[in-house]
């Protein structure tokens, strides 16, 4: 990696210093597909397939909880594991600001390398781009993924139906509050860290006792809210939630009055939203309140015929407001 | 999409403007699949999968020959047909600037539908992000692709054995120089276009003719030196060229000759090299002739069992010199 600690344009060549580059990654990863070092990696899979990409533009790329390494990961894996979907492989595509220290970039990977090796799932291509110093703003990753969907499972953000129970695996607002928190140099009495997390261990126990479950969704960018509105809209259903069943942690409670923030608005990464007929919600609960990530799940709404694409919310004070999705840009470059 | 005609931080947010600027854009790549809109697309798929990735910072966003959408989905389509596999599934990422016209935005996904329709690859996922104006120059998009290897293929950069013959598709030079004349803007009495387009055609007529095609690479980045670098020092193996066989355009040497750029090294984005036994070479050469982006193929080298890892050229004047991997940066993003 030559004697500079900081990432040149040159690391993007496609020449030497770009295979020094990946070469010093290449142990982080170390398996067969990766270590090939071919433009494509070819395993053999059968069934059901899933395949999701996101892009992450967190910043800052360290926040409390977590780095855009971590999310990275996290991220992709659990928009698999919301079709039901056994993650199994990972793509990871840096873009890289000219000027990064390679400290930074060394630790973002290692943390790549933790969460994946947590969620069993191997990276198996990449690709490195640097960008002149002021074109990018440190680091952007894209990871996509590849899932096996079990058979039988068929879990659409389309299936909620009117007598289904909405469930929350825990806290809102977490993750958008650390990396708020992080950029604008507040501090709190209650520090709050993101809840950044792979979600699929939880997904794998929820699918294990019910064959039913209809919709399964992480509430990251926009909110719970805006993930209740798309539910309601792609399944042209009403949903109907309780204001004081939604659990907020206090230091996030007190960020969000502090920053004029709904926390009902702020991104999360390490949440699901699950939507199951009402006779099987007691059990899913049941089960992922065993699961480190789902020990506060609870039943926060239900769905309903009414006001079709519309999610209801009845207040604290016993009003009903109707939720919208966010409208405006409330906190970018969250994830 | 509101009245402005610009991409503002919102369209970004995953709330209202999300929505509408994803949904304005769905029926260009429709598919169900993708329809959907579920965290991910679900298919079902058996055999060898092929998976790459890509992140295309290529700057101008649009150059003579192509653009950024153009590229993004060649670029990656040829990663997969580099693999043997036939292409299927594309996911398509954005992260957008602030303040990108959304003019610009809608002729880049015209040309990412045009590219995808004529490679016969439906785009199944994808993300938009939103970066504030001064984090990201214009536009960055990744693409991540899944295609199928048929059975019996199985190529690599580790399988050049001494004897072999080493074929180019066509000229060298090519995407480089278009890219490099549109950035500075240059004229030259000999205009460059990039040859930028989708080799999977290709591909798979060299796969028709013979079971023994023992590598397939695009020198993208690094040119057609660093590509040759990588397969010798994969393979374990020394390859010689001869500098008077590889086709460069007039225009791509006048350019070269006054930029003080050296063909070898200038990427290309719709040329391959094929490593195949010598007794093949014929057949093969004569199918690609008939392929529209196999026309000007001709045999340049071969493989030897003699200076393992090394590339060496036997010049116009008779002498020979090592070819080394690009070092330094030559033309920082270029795709």
């Amino acid at each position: 990696m030559g004697t500079d600690d900081r990432i040149l344009l040159a690391h993007g060549s496609g020449g030497k210093l770009s295979h020094d580059l990946i070469e010093s990654f290449l142990p982080l990863f170390d398996n067969k597909l990766l270590d090939k070092l071919d433009d494509s990696a070819v395993f053999q899979i059968e069934g059901r397939l899933a395949f999701t990409t996101d892009s992450y533009v967190v910043s800052p790329i360290f926040f409390p909880g977590g780095d855009i390494g971590k999310l990275a990961v996290c991220g992709t894996i659990n928009d698999l594991a919301m079709s039901g979907a056994v993650p199994l492989y990972l793509s990871l595509s840096l873009i890289i600001e000219e000027g990064l220290p390679l400290d930074d970039l060394q630790r973002v990977m290692a943390s790549v390398k933790k969460a994946a090796e947590e969620a069993g799932v191997n990276v198996v291509t990449g690709d490195t781009k640097v960008v002149n110093r002021g074109n990018a703003d440190r680091l952007f990753i894209n990871t996509s993924g590849i899932g096996v969907v079990p058979p039988g499972v068929d879990i659409s953000g389309s299936k909620a139906k009117p007598g289904d129970s909405i469930i929350l695996s825990g806290t809102i607002g977490d993750h958008g509050i650390a990396v708020m928190s992080q950029r604008e140099g507040l501090e709190f009495s209650s520090p709050v860290g993101s809840d950044c997390a792979p979600l699929h261990s939880l997904v794998a126990d929820i699918l294990g006792v019910s064959d039913q479950i209809h919709c399964l969704r992480d509430p990251t960018r926009g909110g719970l809210a805006s993930t209740l509105n798309e539910l309601a809209r792609q399944s042209k259903v009403g949903i109907r939630i309780e204001e004081e069943k939604i659990p907020v942690r206090e230091g996030v409670r007190a960020a969000c009055e502090l920053l004029g923030l709904e926390p009902l608005y702020v991104a999360n990464e390490g949440k699901l939203v699950a939507v199951v007929p009402g006779a099987e919600a007691k059990t899913v609960i049941d089960i992922m309140h065993k699961n480190p990530y789902g020990k506060q799940a609870i039943i926060i709404g239900e769905v309903v015929a009414e006001h079709p694409g519309r999610v209801v919310m009845k207040t604290g004070l016993g009003a009903s407001r109707i939720v919208d999705m966010l409208v405006g840009e409330l906190l970018p470059r969250i994830c």
